[in-house]
């Protein structure tokens, strides 16, 4: 599909109503989204805990792209392109490491953790190293959350630390660790995945085990009094009670979205358990339980869940046109020990099968839209955040 | 390929000689192929013994349509499309099932049997039930088949059934019910697979257990002298004695083939069996063997073997531009208890056995048909129908 | 990608450096790869070992094609294309055999071993058999190798067949036989198997078990004095001391590169095994072992590595434009024994290793020529061999 049959439908959209088939199967549009979007944004890649040492290091992958995060010294991670100068060849192979240098595994040029290239044999002598560093993309360190930005000139990460840090600092990110990361392979494309993962519409009729426990599944009005109850004692056990929205076409441009924002769990629950008891230690700084919990979003396509004993990280990935990927990482105090101060099994349990559930509606969304009867149908109230991504993608794509 | 080109292709195509090669490999011919030819045939998709009691339903699935075939109550039956209106969705996921309501599996929204909204949650107050429904395909009952065509304005059925009602009451199909049903995925264009059925110039060679039994092996001038005590024979047990044939561009218009054609069969045999005794319960009205069958055809897509204690239905669909399904159907006295009456394995057995072999044959053909040095070839004399077919579609494509 | 946009892209190609991205990727630029190189070239098919007796064939396959390789008579092999002149079925569907005469499995047509076509049933009246032979492709056989060119008016085999005449009759090739064949499918586009294959600067990286015995491991000059020593012993083995080099850009034609390079084995290695001792009986009037090796290189993606005691040979086959075919025939004298004059297990034992260590290269490599971010490098001195490549494939592409 050229520009021109975009921008024609993209006029053809309605205002409430869901998004045309086309834009979830045409790989015009495809290479237009990752261009716009994922080479724009501000990526979730991982988490320090994962690199503490000087020269360990991970891959972040996605799409055609390899990543490498590594620990220059103690005060500097690169993200190095994994993609050597000298005929293209992946240099890191492994998902995880420990590297002083790296030397491509085809020919043996070794470079540096700065990304500098250090040695290669049998160069014409006019050859000049300098000219051949590993291509390196813009890092943010956030609350011990890595972020990367595919874009040469990558908009500012300063609204996001601006607007977020006061509610980030009682749960103390940069202390936890990852108790559990997993990837949830979904047939769809990964529009059709994120949107699911922005309306709490289905929630009733499809996760009964978020829906008993999390207030989000009903209507914010009938929630009102419970809020109230959750915010004064939060502040008591030290959490913010600030409300903020930047998210899609209120994050002022694309890549930024953030948000937090807090709302009650339901009959006694204090966390996202099967029964609502604790799961692990708390989180940093918090004092208590206060019965709520947090949603955060931090980029177009990470979001976190934010209770007081751990964080869920939920980052979304288009792998092609008809396929993503759901990665989730489980976040716990990083002094908590697996099987004495928190059950893995039981941790991970509320997310894992909600996502498993999620991944095949999904999936059975995509079907749907993919016949030539499907027609953009209208949204609800309880999907308004999801208009807005809708609304915001349409601009963006103009 | 662009229309222009499909064109210029169709002039250069030869009569008497099978198609060039693009027809086989092209997807925007795939694609008007889609569109002229199976969203306005009449398809099979199923039979009534599968719905008899209120709310049972089963689903019809081609290329990316899913179907609900649905009993709304006893004299109706509705193909409703099975994609939510709000956001897309599969509303059935199960092959089959009993349903008062359907309720989409994903935000809940529900419909009656005639596919009416009956409650959608949270929906804006100006929202009008009235205008999502599920949408509906036309869809025809005729001697207990279950026809449907996805054309706004479908082409009538009527020629079908003043052609054929008398050549079939004596079978009493609505009084049959489905012994066995069965897939045949083929890894080839569904046109390879199609012209296979339409010959039977393969049959010496390639299917010894049919070539043995069935006169349809053979030149027709061959089969005259036992035709005519099959005719005679056929009489007396109640068979009409007519030879329908309006197939193909004969037909008068796209979806309404039709044709009733009877042979015999050889060496004694009363039916497709090995050995050629009886299978099962005589069908309807039938007062005996006759010693031949019939060739059935209704819309482009679906054939029948019409011996007198059973009926074979292929139905040939299309999942991509180079794989396709053969859709077999056993139907048998609806009276006939299986290991009692009829064995399920001898049943099945000439056919099965058979489109084994053609799987086979035709995934073989596809592949010298992708070679650079494939050219269309002659017709022979024993390849009449099938030539039929290719004119019709040459035709049916300028 | 249109032939404007690939002359653009060619045009951006900097000389000294690997291809760009597109050339790796984009499927208008693997169909012209078909036509210019693929479908012009003389492509090593089978050696006569395998058809020694009347009616016995064997099938190459490349792409879309399959073509019969089958014995006429004492003095005749023919290269038939195994597409059926009648609706065009593959006529043999088992990679080898012996018949008298081709059957078509589908209706029957039979077919000489000349290809003419011999009966086929129920054909109209005015049916002319002689314009209904099998298609056949121009077929040589030299020093027992069979080489096959699918262009209808081939370019002349003669160049090769004069320049390694002399160097090939002590091998007596056509004494040997094939000990074992093996693939090994690629992920990754064809031209990056065979850049691999072309450069033996990633050697002391990747194949230790390789460079530890192979002088190619290192640059020439190193070599000077060692090569001096294997040509003196050389000529008293029987073996010639030319140096032919006329590949690529040098070939004067397309098909036809042609080379014979002699180079030493290191630390008393006597062939390619492991541990440096022979493995075969020496080949044809080969006299004695001399502590080197060739190099051969016939058509443009056929390589040899010529011991004394047995040859490998490397074919590689694109299967679609991200996937490929590395097949490797090991010959030896024909009058060796496995079991009692050679360890098949030892005999393959270096090139297995070497083949799946390059296997994870290539695939490594491609994996990372697909991102955004690669950029084409700069080639090194031991990459001569393969600058050439990309050269002679810069300039073909034009």
């Amino acid at each position: 599909m050229s520009m021109t049959e975009i921008s024609d439908l993209l006029s053809n959209q309605t205002k409430g109503f869901s998004l045309q088939q086309k834009f979830y199967k045409d790989p015009g549009i495809y290479q237009q989204e990752m261009d716009r979007i994922f080479m724009k944004s501000w990526l979730y890649a991982g988490h320090v805990s994962q690199i503490k040492n000087v020269g360990e290091y991970f891959l972040y992958e996605m799409d055609t792209e390899s990543v490498i995060i590594i620990r220059e010294d103690k005060d500097t991670v690169n993200a190095l392109m994994n993609v050597c100068r000298h005929r293209g060849s992946r240099v890191c192979l492994q998902a995880s490491g420990t590297q002083k240098l790296l030397a491509c595994p085809y020919h043996g040029w070794t470079y540096e953790r700065s990304g500098a290239l250090r040695g290669a044999n049998h160069t014409y002598p006019d050859f000049d190293k300098s000219g051949y560093a590993l291509k390196t993309v813009n890092l943010k360190i956030f609350h011990g959350m890595i972020f990367i930005n595919f874009d040469k000139d990558p908009i500012s990460f300063d609204a996001i630390e601006k607007d977020l840090d006061e509610c980030l600092i009682p749960y103390c990110l940069d202390k936890t660790k990852i108790a559990h990361k997993q990837s949830y392979p979904i047939k769809s494309n990964w529009k059709l995945a994120v949107e699911n993962y922005c309306e709490c519409y289905h929630c009733v009729p499809s996760h009964p085990e978020y829906a008993e426990a999390h207030g989000r599944s009903f209507p914010e009005e009938e929630m009102q009094g419970l809020l109230k109850q959750v915010m004064e004692k939060g502040e008591k056990i030290g959490l913010s009670n600030s409300s903020i929205n930047y998210d899609w076409l209120d994050s002022g441009g694309v890549g930024i979205d953030r948000s937090y924002d807090r709302y009650p769990l339901l009959k006694g629950f204090v966390t996202g358990s099967r029964g609502g008891k604790p799961l692990a230690p708390l989180l940093g700084d918090i004092k208590g339980y206060d019965g709520g919990t947090a949603d955060m979003h931090i980029g177009p396509i990470t979001f976190y869940l934010a209770y007081c004993d751990h964080v869920v990280i939920y980052h979304f990935k288009p792998l092609t046109l008809d396929t993503a990927d759901c990665e989730i990482t489980w976040l716990v105090n990083e002094r908590a020990e697996e099987g004495k101060d928190y059950s893995l099994k039981e941790l991970i349990w509320l997310w894992d099968v909600t996502t498993i559930a999620d991944k095949c509606i999904i999936e059975n969304n995509q079907k749907g839209v993919n016949s030539r009867f499907y027609q953009p149908g209208p949204f609800t109230k309880m999907e308004e955040f999801e208009q807005g991504f809708v609304d915001w993608y349409v601009d963006l794509m103009k």
